[in-house]
């Protein structure tokens, strides 16, 4: 790769953990960045569940991307969808209202992450959001906490009940943690609220397609975390599909092929993710493949064949370990570091190696489980872990400290700070937000 | 009034100040309370600005009001939107999605509140929003630190600069707040977030009709604010009306009568209040006055004339220090003693007499006015008191705890927690922001 007499321009792609911690690692080199995002925030994705359910605010796991990074000299931010790569003009475009912006780069980051899939079904948008963004974590807490106000009005015992189920999709990390807070929400949160109804008396239901939950854990943390969702009160349904959606319920196919309709006027969609469509951009132009769900096949390096200059990382990527932002971390600071490494001339014959730091989801308060190595923890030790470790990640100081008063006054005491939520909007269906955990 | 032997019904509307002080002053006496609500939460309205500006969540000035009274048994809570009072029948009819509920009561208190007036000019609300509710914060946070991403990248200096003017139309203490954050949220918190524009290069512009700011506080007072605002690079335009709005700007006809029209994308109306449409209800059934902007002519106890057993208590009702709190709580619980003394059959002439706190209003961080019966303060001596009333008022203890972190956060630090926001509505001004453009 040349040296330019001016310094060498690169542009990343998505403001998750990918591209952050991209940039974050090319802090001293000697590089103008360029840093990409739809939103003008970091979105650390995997706490949006609490988000959802009241626990957190929007800012605390929503860190202004430009605040972040105001001390990082060499790297500026621009909001904006990315309408654009152009691999042979090595530029991209960017919209943010009715302005088009066109930035051109001597590397390129494409960390752009991935959004919900409804596997064809959009229409099931409508009436499932999913869990990707702030705007879906909004409307979702409105829709929650709504539920119970519908319910201790409503005087039809059928309608009241509908209000009173939830029903969860997808038995991932996002699945297992939404029910089980909605569980926590209902039983222990709610209490002495409601006059006309026990909120107590909630249904919470997760369906799931495979024959376990969180599959990735193994079979023994598997049946631990349905057992001690089922001791919270979900209602865990594996091997079963969902058919069909609408405003009033969710039709589900069993594992025996009996198909049953469950009323429920809240539904979550936290099934399946599609890598975000600025792929098929890529692969039209290199002519690289892409998988069933939109991920992009790359060289070992995690660069585009045939574009050395072009690096995919994160659940962009074809990897059989996208969907964890370890993942996306390393990706991020490995294409990073080769970028660095090229322009001081050093070898770059690097492949990229993912170093597996262990898996983590929290059931409930005090009850996690953890895969670490060979190690498999559960209860209260992988919940402690669990807490650590999200505190670290976390973006910010003062985040911390105050994530961590929120925590305490959920998990000690049992009040969640942030039920308010604006009225929630009409849904629609999600495009990808720059990140996933 | 005659003892029935059910417990007396107590309906109360809003769950501002005055419907939550008469609900929990209320909480001994042999009564059973319905408050209805429009919203679900108890809105600190005094700190929307701050909400707006990124210091606060919604969740710190707006707790769920159910949560606020789940110790007060003889309470119950109901969401829904009043459509009708029935003073005959002595029936309350709310409505909640598609649920109609009515609830009969033996003693009424009213104290919807005001909401925001376009003095006739309702097309202004699409281009300038209020500030009335956390849905009117939220949408204007996006707004503004949308504005700040468009000007970054927009390339042409007179839409930049634009983007760059914020008009904040209304001089009392809300508009002063909002431009007094305005100002410092661009020169201090902003700082070093941007390459392409200098944040502190912004303007922000307060347009007051009358011939001073906060005209209540006096004139040494008025003038000190305006000279701290000035001093914080606020141009302050007194004696000057909007005569128009649109997207791109505001057209302002100035004391001398000549009319500018300055460009700015952002606008905030903070200029008039018009009380609730449910004074008209009661006004066509009972014969009471209403006043210009909406307010009920009460009794000398706060009840309609003709009907003893409704109460009008804070905004709704006339009294010439209305938009106040203190208003309000003391109105509340006046109507909440007086009901309780009827059932005690102890003597009820007694009249409502407002016990003047005092007023105070925040000009930037450290400084503050306050007028305290005939005691003048101004600077930090007066921003102390503020902060220790605001403290004192707002409810429940995580809140306290959880705002004066904030408080630390952007006073002595520069930093603003909460500057996520969900996308805006398309209702609104065209502007791309928040989330996505």
């Amino acid at each position: 790769m040349p040296t330019p007499l001016s310094p060498h321009r690169v542009v990343v792609i998505g403001s998750g953990f990918g591209g952050l911690f991209a940039t974050k690692h090319l802090r001293r080199a000697p590089v103008e960045i360029t840093l990409i995002s739809k939103t003008p925030y970091h979105l650390f994705q995997p706490l949006l569940y609490q988000v959802t359910t009241g626990i957190l605010s929007e800012g605390e796991i929503a860190a202004p991307i430009r605040d972040v990074l105001r001390d990082q000299s060499n790297a500026r931010v621009i909001q904006g969808e990315v309408s654009d790569i152009n691999l042979d003009a090595r530029t991209v475009t960017s919209t943010l209202g009715d302005v088009v912006t066109q930035t051109p780069y001597d590397s390129l980051i494409l960390a752009a992450g991935a959004g919900q899939s409804y596997f064809g079904n959009d229409q099931f948008a409508e009436y499932a959001p999913g869990m990707k963004s702030i705007d879906d974590a909004l409307a979702l807490r409105a829709q929650i906490f709504g539920a119970f106000e519908m319910a201790e009005v409503e005087t039809d015992p059928d309608q009241r009940s509908a209000w009173l189920t939830f029903v969860v999709v997808g038995g991932g990390p996002t699945g297992v943690e939404m029910a089980g807070q909605l569980a926590e929400l209902s039983r222990r949160s709610m209490k002495n609220n409601f006059r006309s109804i026990d909120p107590a008396q909630a249904r919470v239901i997760l369906v799931e397609a495979a024959p376990a939950l969180l599959q990735v854990y193994g079979s023994t943390l598997s049946q631990r975390a349905k057992r001690a969702l089922e001791r919270h009160g979900v209602e865990v349904h594996l091997g079963a599909r969902v058919t069909d959606i609408d405003t009033d319920g969710v039709e589900v196919t069993l594992s025996d092929n009996d198909t049953i309709r469950v009323a429920a006027k809240t539904k979550v969609w936290a099934a399946g993710v599609s890598a975000s469509p600025l792929g098929n951009t890529l692969a039209r132009q290199s002519g690289a493949e892409l998988t069933h769900n939109g991920q992009l096949e790359v060289e070992p390096n995690l660069t585009l064949p045939g574009y050395p200059e072009v690096f995919v990382v994160g659940d962009m990527a074809a990897t059989d370990t996208a969907g964890v932002a370890q993942v996306a971390i390393q990706g991020g600071e490995f294409a990073a570091r080769l970028i660095a490494r090229r322009l001081d001339g050093k070898p770059t014959d690097d492949e990229f190696r993912y170093h597996d730091k262990g898996i983590i989801a929290t059931i409930s308060r005090f009850n996690a489980i953890a895969r670490v190595g060979p190690l498999k923890l559960s209860g209260f030790m992988a919940w402690a872990l669990w807490l650590g470790v999200h505190l670290f990640y976390l973006v910010g100081f003062k985040n911390r400290v105050s994530v961590l008063m929120h925590w305490t006054i959920t998990f000690l005491g049992r009040a969640r700070s942030e039920r308010t939520a604006p009225a929630p909007k009409p849904i629609r269906n999600d495009a990808p937000t720059g990140g996933r955990p």
